[in-house]
């Protein structure tokens, strides 16, 4: 449903400069990375940016904007895949950027409470200061923006040993659409008074409101840390590793990643990094472990090893504990998306599926793809399809490289692939969200009851629908 | 406000049992544990009970009261303190008592889909014969029934090392007000597609429908435990001891209690059992650790003791490796609140508190009970004021045991022991619920825009108001 909000006139900016708001307007589209997402598949087409300072400048905006009926795009670092913080016609754009003030970190019970533009990177530099870690990390850091992560749900790297942002955000302030500010900033970690309304933020992708900063509980920061890179031949293998580095890693596991062979060749084709391994392998694995004590992470590493090699589970393996090398292979591993870009036009897509279902996926995927003469034949339009993912959080990236965003390629695999995750009982949006196109897809994995209620609440608490309307649920 | 639903009548006992629905009625009030709550403060006053078997038991049940504007109070196993499952007049009560089946749980991801009436204690032993637990442990094990732990978001004796069911909790299936299923049963960790509707329920003690299903994220079983239970003489020390803990013992600890002298004399007294320690202390703090390799838990353990020796922390010592010690310490842990409930007429308060407050909160506790004459004078009507608590999650219980309920003691005690925590950034309810009663005290920690925000919520769910009317955020 086309939204019916009106654009932003000459006297909206009047009336936003005069109470102070930075503006930036452009009788063309703005340029910058305002109309570009990520992975450059989104555009926008959005002609005015607001950059408030405070959460009282948010509310002045959005008050405004409810009254008006003017529709808003909130954007942060602009690292988003799924095409959410791109105005489609003529939404406001509001721009988290000069709200990046720490306002608070509890030393004692390690609680940071930081404004929705700070940069996830520069939140986790400063906590480490103070022997903390921010949980959540992934491969847009250096840009993305904690509000952005929290209203993407953002899953990341270190799933498996942290946990979801619905457990470790503590609190919210939202800037409700009517300009109100709901203050559930709260820092305390048991709470059972009433219900969690902050949750509903947690991936609501900027359509309920505004993000403005973030309680989160942080993690001790780890004294020692190394990893391995192993290299396989078959991805059963992967989870019978996995299985293993449970029982023997046991707590100390913190990561567990795995790509296919062709996602390593094109990090060194493309980017120039030299492969983790020597040898070529069907498949690569990460771990990586973060403890307390370094000799006893050694020895639970060096017992794991044995038991995989006495167990002919891997062909070759890497153990890495200097840190300026281990954060090369980290480099290598977060080349992965880049790599594929530049590899040609992607066609990302980012599920959660049960891990005995993943390569199957894969092979019904190139399957598919060759019955329409896609992929496997003289003059295919897809180069490549290829996957990677996080071990025991259940989420896999998987890409098809083709000639040309949308077109054969993208009829052929959509809704196809969608309803194939969905009777799979997978989720059609792991981390990415929903954005501007996959709200379609929400069916195949959601009941209609469930779908009802998100409708219900958008409408209860965005009723004039001015919060990136057309986008997310709206469109399921 | 008073609910102008109607009571059952014979003709709604009818129809429940020509569905199949066992009900057992009675011209008095029901016998039992129906009416009684786990401390024996709230009493119910029901006539109704209904035993669904299945889903689509209570999905009639549920659509026939909806329809017929009969209130409905659901049950699990009562043993919650805050009067959240008594029937305060005429209403209908479910028990899912009857609804016990594990449906499934995956070996290799580690995820159980179980029954809301499952006791917790039977789910944890399940599961344990696969290598797993359930992260979630509360004194009340034996008897507390998993969808109740999920309605009351029960935080419990392990919440450092395994986090909030807000986390764990991977999916639910709810049956709404109006009989509908919201089927969010959800098996898998990462998921950003659409609001994260389930997360309302947690917590929404049965005023949101009847959650009749878990889907449960378990943890790994730990392959060595130990504690150690050390005397102190105050409550700094504690903490300082905590931070020690977290750095020397990192991630294998698993759970970090405390207690003062009086709760200590109490459980001796009452329950019979041996102090844990042969002298007396201020303090008692117990700490146990989970890991993978005993050898390391257990020299990581002697490093943190020899720490704190150094430091002159702590007076006595006694470290605990043996199975049946360790169970016999934490049963003298979890008589906590019965030797107290023995000893008098229990005042019970639960909050969220910043550890730095926590200490002066008992202090002001009890010079507010003195300045009343209640208290540390002749003939006054409070015996004892204790506290004990989870230290690393913000939560302590507080004790006023007094002659009688309610009267004087109470009139002293409320809204001023709310008022203070609110305004010390506390939480008035934080793994108890709001129940019965705390409801009209939310006020003193949550904006008046959360709370019509929370309002807003429950009137577009159970627009009738059947659930649970007239408790939790109807309060506010």
């Amino acid at each position: 449903m086309e939204s019916t909000n009106r654009g932003v006139t000459q006297a909206d900016i009047d009336y936003f400069t005069s109470a102070g708001i930075n503006v930036v307007h452009s009788n063309e589209q703005l340029g910058g990375t305002y109309n570009t997402d990520y992975f450059n598949k989104y555009h926008g087409a959005s002609q005015t940016i607001v950059f408030p300072k405070c959460t009282s400048q948010v509310s002045t905006i959005l008050s405004h904007c409810n009254n008006s009926h003017i529709s808003v795009v909130t954007q942060g670092g602009n690292s988003g895949t799924a095409g959410g913080a791109m105005a489609q016609q003529h939404e406001l754009l509001l721009s988290l950027r000069d709200m990046d003030r720490i306002r608070d970190l509890d030393v004692i019970s390690g609680v940071l409470v930081a404004e929705a533009g700070c940069i996830l990177e520069t939140l986790d530099e400063h906590v480490r200061k103070f022997e903390y870690i921010v949980p959540v990390d992934l491969g847009a850091k250096k840009r993305c923006m904690i509000g952005g992560n929290v209203s993407t749900n953002a899953g990341g790297l270190r799933y498996l040993r942290y946990g979801s942002l619905h457990g470790n955000v503590l609190g919210l302030e939202v800037v409700l659409p009517d300009g109100q500010v709901l203050d559930s900033l709260f820092t305390l970690k048991k709470d059972a008074s009433g219900y969690d309304v902050k949750q509903l933020f947690i991936g609501a992708e900027g359509t309920l409101g505004v993000v403005t900063a973030v309680s989160l509980a942080l993690a001790p920061k780890p004294q020692s840390e190394q990893l391995v890179v192993l290299g396989m031949d078959d991805f059963v293998t992967i989870q019978r590793t996995f299985v293993l580095a449970r029982q023997l890693l046991g707590e100390i596991v913190s990561a567990f990643e795995f790509w296919e062979r062709r996602c390593n060749e094109l990090v060194v084709q493309y980017e120039g990094y030299s492969s983790p391994l020597s040898a070529t392998h069907e498949f690569h694995v990460l771990i990586e472990t973060r403890g307390s004590l370094a000799r006893h992470d050694w020895e639970k590493m060096d017992l794991f090893l044995a038991r995989l090699r006495a167990g002919k589970l891997i062909g070759e393996s890497r153990v890495v504990r200097d840190p300026a090398e281990m954060e090369q292979v980290w480099l290598f591993r977060s080349q992965m998306a880049n790599a594929h870009m530049k590899s040609g036009c992607m066609h990302v897509y980012d599920f959660s599926l049960a891990s005995k279902h993943q390569h199957e996926l894969l092979r019904a995927v190139k399957a598919h793809l060759h019955r329409h003469k896609l992929y496997g034949c003289e003059q295919a339009a897809v180069r490549d399809v290829t996957f990677f993912g996080h071990v025991g959080d259940d989420n896999i990236h998987l890409q098809v490289i083709a000639d040309e965003f949308g077109g054969a390629v993208e009829e052929a695999m959509e809704p196809w692939v969608y309803q194939w995750v969905g009777a799979h009982k997978g989720s059609v949006a792991a981390e990415h969200g929903l954005g501007a196109h996959k709200g379609q897809f929400l069916k195949y994995s959601k009941s209609p009851v469930l779908v009802d209620v998100m409708k219900a609440l958008k409408r209860l608490l965005d009723p004039n629908d001015i919060m990136n309307p057309g986008k997310h649920v709206a469109r399921a």
